[in-house]
């Protein structure tokens, strides 16, 4: 049994001869599956070679699944009895940076406590997030709507549906609630997570290890970095989530995993429970083409030019070149991406292959469900991606020219002043009681991730490729307000803007912490441009909010009329359809397994402690500690040696499915035990995020024998390695 | 028996165990061996699968050997009775060009010539080159030669005995003839060959398969380059060397090359009968530092100036950027392949690895020939070694300083008028009776590589390097000549480089080809500003170029030592010494063989016609024609796919010794049948110029099965499959 959406006999039949010229198995195996299908799909995972009970995966509050939570938009598990949480460095980034100084450098020099009380605080905003239920809640949601709601009354209703289970399972303290989407709305479920507040970094490696090969290497193969870091979760002495407090205790997880000292081999079953963010696996064609033909290629030019503007502003090394660094790796980043998924989009004929599969999907339903209502959702439904389009292509490049950092903060704090009028359950997501934290939190950061020179480098950029499109794609009332014209000069744009950043007062933190307070009257009289420009702006923004929820509230009741039909199109094959990513806990699983990225050019299964010298040069981001180098060059392995390779693995490949969001998720083998972390995907891989293809879809994971190896011998962290629980079923 | 150069056991036994951590034969194939070397390797080549006696492959004028020439620069070979031969389309790519208009454009749509009468003249000084005698004469260079001597008198000494060989050798009209120095000098051979004048271009397909993957795949696998042309030899009807004519006929080679229908697999033995251009795998210590720390990363700064002075004053698709294309493919090529040398250097650890090897020999000299006089003669060479360093710098920025294309040309005219004082054998190499053709050839050519403009920017950066550079550097009588200073602005350079560029008359052909009777009393009246540079700068020319044979003087004495303490310590460990490469006729041997360049990633052997549909994007350098891709997709493979692949195969791999020069050497099987050309090299490889890697040295071939396959399916070049013997020894 596969899992795989059907694709088309011409496609199936070149794959298939590709991948016998090649010589590998073309079954990668697709799927994102919720824990509750994995009865399902016992009968595959077990052919894989699973030895747990499928139905134990199952079970959220059991082994291993307890053991698995989420932290800042990763993955990471609980890994000892006392709240000790594994998961990548560059998930644990942020916090180490935060306790980085000049004198202590941890970035770059790493860091290790010695006892608890030298654990750090994580960076403001660090939460765990434990899944301890989850209910389907379809019928509390959308059971009793009306199909005569409009699309906005549609979207107020689910929202307003949404909010009220939030709340009501919100009564529970210390826990954090909320009703995620599958299927693009055909199911809604409420998941409850504790939500530990409390969070320290216990354990970080040098940044030339956590981060080796750094962005050059990024989704790139053959690796070699050493991307895990340790938290630990605190809770109060009687075991409640708790801020943060010298009074505070490790937190006793219900379930820990244990770590492997004895790993993986080539081809040996591997699974990954996680937090996928987004795919788009089921977008209809309007929208491929729109972000394919449309999208991406206009971002690759936005970027370049985005890029520029940033270098051009800041001198490297400068204070305002610091604050964008995040920013710039960011762009890089995106840019990288798009241009994998514009060429994997290429490679597989992402586009035609599209087409073929909803042919498909209509001649199915024409021939086996002609009265089930399908063929007319589709139909509205194709009817809405292409509106949805025309939509983002208008809004592309007003929204980039109202990029500016301080116009942000003014349009929230108006927007706040509006909504704080309301009764808290009325009011817009983002902007209620729960919210304010991390509002305030983000208020705060971007003192660290603003310069003014730099934000109008940007701005004019935005601003001159706003001016550059047809009038229609202008708005009227933002020309007004800013007083643009056509044919304004460049130098006549920089005078008009820099008046912006010499009167504005919103760069000053207390002034944005204290306007959370202010009234709509009062925001509406300021004299700070930025206000006045979000003022100005408002109705606009809220005519295209309307626009855009009456949008989903429409989509509401097609989408899942769509997943409807696709998932009994599947069924009728024997296969399980799977909802896309929607950063709720997934498993998924796969075999250890090398590619062949493209024809002629093979990856092996791991990288080995040997391949760091062979990088090395010395140079950032290719500069292990000489320490490390040392261990090296004298083959001291320890037990964490992998025989048929003769070293130690440091990085491995697995043909599992996984997207952002999966960072950081334990890899466990058949038994459950962590084998490693996953960390990243091929660049052949990002554009299974439409279309997986089995071929070349890849992720990249550090092999725990490296952890161990460098805890044991680089950074000597002997009390965690006491601490954990490593089993060496190979016994060396 | 291997016939590497003994490593230290530090280094062997690394490198066996990173070999074997990548499970590859540590044993790739170094060697450039002389063909009358070859019994003396006999035992190998058996074992690596030969089926033809060694004692065969030494015969020049036999078979195989007797198939194998030379074409401006490149190999080829006889692949039919009636002269037509097989060479890389790149190496013909002069001559498609050179007939290409914008009605027939060979280059980009191929050319295939119906019957002989449609065949089109080579590029003008297109020369084939058949060996035809092989003499060693180190006797009559350096037999008489008084150890007294003076280095510059021993340079003239035996240049003079060289050009006198030549000068009676070439009394065979129709033949060409030249001395080559074997091991520095320690032997001299006299190379006798046909000199064929009329070259005729007759088959080369289409750019787009004949330089698929352009600059962008230049070095890299996976390869899908059909890098394959065929000329045809004329001679007169009597079977002489002749110019082109109407009435000459096809020349009748001794000897042709099958074409194999079958190919190869996997392992299987490979030959190739090439001449290699240069390499320095016995350069000491004192030149490898001198290139690798002071002359490549000097190369990389100026090259990245220099093409950015070509590209900013050459609108791309404009006239000048034309004349210019090739040199910037060049510089590109050339700052490609130097990232290649560094980056492979720093990997193998070559300065460390030379070190440890002089180290060795030395020892070995201690230990086992005291008396020989080697030490004594390595302790000169090192010392002269640094002295020819120093001397390197000093000259690289005079030597980029005067290389504006019309000063050259005076330069060269105002010698030719003093050197034409003399006797023709007392000549200067370059400027005797035999010279003279190409001297015209290149004199013209400049007309399709100049442009005023491109050549003052150009200037403009050299010199501003060269102003950059300490005193000592300077050259006093250039800097007066042009009128230099150090606080010359930029805007006055510019006025003063005007100047040349207003007021020569160079610029013109008739005029350059007409002074070439010029006297010198003539040229030093000229009022041509490059002519008077030229004048002024020939006394400083002559004194460099006696103290650049002064020192090639006194290494003439050393470095055969030198050579001769390596051969011995070499055959005493039961190794096979081979000379550098010196563009004569090579044979290096290995098998098909794909690799590990780097830790955790794989090359396979062959890449597939698959490939070709994966990377095209229908975007020049990948854009196939439409007539292939529809063959390919529709696996329409003929007799010509690979079972193990289950495709046709493109391009292979092998583990051979290859160089510049190699380029265009048929691929030989164990039975001396034809089963692809040599065109490339990995960039992990071409490090291997100073050091040979096993690990990551590879060839990379065209597959002959690939050549029938596009001559049959593609471009249906019916009448040379017929002409050419085809044998398909796998039957299929």
């Amino acid at each position: 049994m596969t899992t795989r959406l059907k694709t088309t006999p011409l496609y199936t039949s070149s794959l298939i001869a590709l991948a016998m010229a090649v010589a590998m198995p073309a079954s990668a195996t697709e799927g994102m599956f919720t824990p509750d299908q994995l009865p399902e799909i016992a009968k595959d995972l077990r052919a894989k070679g699973l030895k747990l009970k499928p139905a134990q995966i199952s079970d959220l509050t059991g082994f291993p699944m307890g053991a698995v939570v989420s932290i800042n938009g990763c993955t990471a598990s609980f890994v000892s009895t006392q709240g000790l949480v594994v998961t990548n460095h560059h998930c644990a980034y942020g916090s180490i940076q935060y306790n980085s100084t000049e004198e202590n450098n941890y970035l770059e020099d790493g860091f290790l406590a010695q006892d608890f009380d030298a654990e750090l605080p994580a960076a403001p905003g660090s939460r765990i997030y434990v899944t301890v239920d989850v209910d389907d809640v379809t019928d509390k949601v959308t059971g009793d709507l009306s199909e005569s709601l409009s699309g906005e009354e549609r979207f107020a209703a689910i929202d307003s549906a949404r909010k009220a289970l939030v709340s009501e399972c919100e009564e529970d303290e210390g826990h954090h609630c909320n009703v995620a989407s599958f299927y693009g709305g055909l199911q809604y479920k409420l998941i409850k997570s504790l939500w530990i507040k409390d969070v320290r970094l216990v354990y970080a490696p040098a940044g030339p290890i956590g981060k080796y090969g750094g962005d050059i290497d990024n989704w790139m193969w053959p690796r070699h970095t050493g991307d895990f870091s340790f938290y630990r979760a605190y809770v109060s002495p009687d075991g409640k989530s708790a801020d943060y407090s010298e009074e505070n205790v490790p937190f006793t997880p219900q379930h820990t995993l244990k770590v492997s000292g004895a790993g993986l081999d080539d081809g040996d079953f591997v699974m990954v429970a996680g937090y996928p963010g987004r795919t788009s696996r089921y977008a209809r064609l309007a929208e491929v083409e729109n972000t394919f033909d449309w999208n991406y290629p206009t971002w690759q030019v936005v970027l370049k030019d985005w890029i520029g503007a940033i270098e051009g502003a800041s001198e490297p090394g400068s204070d305002a070149r610091i604050k964008y660094e995040s920013r710039l790796a960011g762009l890089n980043n995106f840019m990288k991406n798009l241009g994998g998924q514009i060429e994997g989009a290429r490679r597989v004929g992402l586009v035609d292959r599209r087409a073929e599969r909803e042919a498909a999907l209509n001649a199915w339903i024409a021939d086996e469900a002609p009265d089930a209502g399908y063929a007319e959702s589709i139909e509205a439904l194709d009817a809405l991606a292409k509106e949805t389009a025309m939509a983002a292509q208008k809004s592309y490049w007003f929204g980039n020219a109202t990029r500016p950092q301080l116009y942000n903060i003014a349009r929230r704090l108006y927007r706040l002043s509006k909504e704080s009028e309301k009764a808290d359950a009325d009011r817009e997501t983002g902007y209620q009681e729960r919210d304010m934290d991390r509002m305030k939190q983000s208020f705060t950061a971007i003192d660290r991730r603003y310069d003014p020179a730099v934000d109008k480098a940007e701005w004019m950029v935005f601003l001159k490729g706003y001016l550059a499109q047809p009038e229609a794609q202008r708005v009227d009332v933002f020309d007004t307000a800013l007083g643009l014209n056509g044919s304004m000069s460049e130098a006549e744009m920089s005078a008009m803007l820099d008046r912006y950043y010499a009167e504005t007062t919103l760069g000053d933190l207390d002034t944005r912490l204290a306007l959370m307070e202010a009234t709509t009257e009062e925001l509406e009289a300021s004299d700070d441009p930025f206000m006045q420009l979000a003022v100005a702006l408002y109705d606009y923004g809220m005519e295209r909010e309307g626009a855009r929820k009456d949008r989903a509230g429409r989509r509401a009741t097609l989408q899942p009329k769509y997943m409807e039909a696709i998932i009994a199109w599947q069924k009728a094959q024997g296969f399980t359809a799977y909802p896309d990513a929607n950063s709720t806990l997934r498993v998924t699983y796969g075999n250890v397994m090398g590619g062949s990225p493209k024809d002629g050019l093979r990856y092996d299964p791991f990288t080995t402690l040997e391949g760091i010298i062979e990088k090395d040069n010395g140079e950032d981001p290719f500069n292990s500690p000489q320490k490390q180098l040392n261990l090296i060059n004298a083959k001291d392995y320890g037990s964490y040696a992998l025989k048929s390779i003769g070293s130690v693995p440091v990085n491995f490949l697995t043909d599992l499915d996984s997207t952002g969001g999966n960072s950081g998720s334990a890899t466990l083998n058949a038994r459950g035990e962590l084998v490693g972390l996953l960390f990243d995907g091929t660049i052949e891989s990002v554009n299974s995020d439409w279309d997986f293809d089995p071929r070349t879809t890849r992720s990249i994971h550090v092999d725990s024998r490296y952890m161990l190896w460098v805890m044991d011998k680089v950074d000597e962290a002997d009390r965690l390695l006491e601490e954990m629980d490593i089993v060496n079923a190979r016994g060396r």
